[in-house]
């Protein structure tokens, strides 16, 4: 079983060796700020306004990698408002993601990448996509940068989602494997957002899986939540997402560190054994 | 072959009897403009400045049904962009509708469509939507909407995709055929984009078809082309898209009416055969 081989090694392998064998430049920056910085937490700031983000964001910075934002919810939007969130993420030295899941084709997601307000090319190192059009919508991303900005520049491929009666399949997986892993456009591919080990062997790339909390639950609208410890051992996790775990705590800061702790401690447990 | 019976039926019927059929008031009301005002033109403003939409929607105002949007490629968006934009809706007599593709789960599609700069669902007749997620998509939009609202916001969920190589198979189309025509979130479904009269059967839903042009071709993206005639009489499409095949004409007014004339003229034939 060559697909098992492989996805047990990838997930056996520490993130500084998994930095060389990077693609990506984003990814390679991204395994070693996590090695360096000891953390493999992601906070989904999905809040609406401008200050309370940039809150959560210091308030956290110290225990994350990635901050991962939706800025089309942001009812505060501005341009001094991305410029405070690259200073946070200077100052305590995460990545910025903007979890846009670009579906569209190829014309219309390189301006939605590049143009608009957001201009979401000029400032999110990284951002996510859907493979649903097919490999146009990397061409379609890549046709927004310049020559030398696509080196700082990197995508998160969906290949599953958290969301309860989605229509991804084997096939689909098989297909987004595919588009992350061949081709001329992989050294645009930073990871791949999934629930599964299995869905990728590739040491070089990063699996992202949201939808942790340490209070596993299903929230009215179908998301299903999953332990630190779970999404990292038994799911293949490279990063763990978290939001409401961490928005709706108490001590804001406390929670981020307990789950930068917790999914860390389930990192070195796993390359350790 | 049941379902090539359901099939042939709904493009043979007229629009105005299937306004009838229609369990989505949104719907209902677009069939009933198609047939009074005799387009199913829809026109694709993907431009990055306002006043260049503003424009093309005046000058094609009189030919379309519908207007598509994507608002987050516009560079100066204003409220004051959405007040005109509705404004010529109002005194052309078209809907608008925001190519928007949610694709997210439920919780974070809520407040993509309600919040933000743009405030979607606040002036938004029509969106949208990948079933990707899963049924959940309805419920995150519909969330976002108070039971009043709910009644004059509709979506075009998406079965089919025009660009090259996209990993939709007839498993997903079947599955985004069953969220569109079952359970309690059909009210909210206006239609369905897709390629292909055989993508769903029930009449009162409208097949919303992108990629049309008069010289057929395939963009540098990856994008294909149809032209009026073949999407409405081969393909099945109530409403043709047309986004660069105007855009890019020298006279934008003319344009317009010859792809209303010809679209138009595509669906007298077909229900008159």
């Amino acid at each position: 079983d060559v697909v098992g081989a492989n996805d047990l090694q990838r997930t056996k392998l520490t993130y500084e060796s998994r930095a060389n064998l990077a693609k990506s430049a984003v990814a390679k920056r991204l395994f070693n700020l996590m090695a360096s910085k000891q953390t493999n937490l992601c906070l989904a700031a999905d809040l609406t306004k401008a200050d309370d983000i940039l809150n959560v964001a210091d308030k956290c910075g110290p225990y994350i990698c990635l901050l991962k934002t939706h800025v089309d919810i942001v009812e505060d939007f501005s341009e001094g408002f991305i410029t405070n969130l690259q200073s946070l993420a200077k100052r305590h030295n995460f990545l910025l993601m903007e979890d846009r899941k670009f579906a569209d084709i190829g014309n219309t997601v390189s301006l939605q990448y590049a143009k608009g307000i957001y201009k979401i090319s000029g400032w999110a190192d990284l951002v996510t996509a859907h493979t649903l059009p097919g490999r146009s919508i990397l061409q379609g991303l890549k046709a927004a940068l310049g020559p030398d900005a696509s080196k700082e520049r990197g995508v998160f491929l969906l290949a599953e989602m958290s969301a309860s009666g989605n229509l991804i399949d084997d096939k689909y997986k098989e297909n987004s494997n595919k588009i992350a892993t061949e081709g001329a456009d992989v050294d645009f591919v930073a990871g791949v957002v999934c629930q599964s080990s299995k869905t990728f062997a590739f040491p070089g790339l990063l699996q992202l899986t949201p939808g942790v909390k340490i209070d596993e639950s299903v929230d009215k609208l179908g998301q299903q939540y999953q332990t630190p410890e779970h999404v990292v051992q038994e799911r293949g996790a490279d990063i763990g997402v978290v939001g409401r775990g961490i928005l709706q705590a108490t001590n804001v800061e406390q929670a981020a560190q307990t789950y930068r702790d917790r999914l860390w401690a389930a990192y070195k447990d796993r390359v350790a054994k």
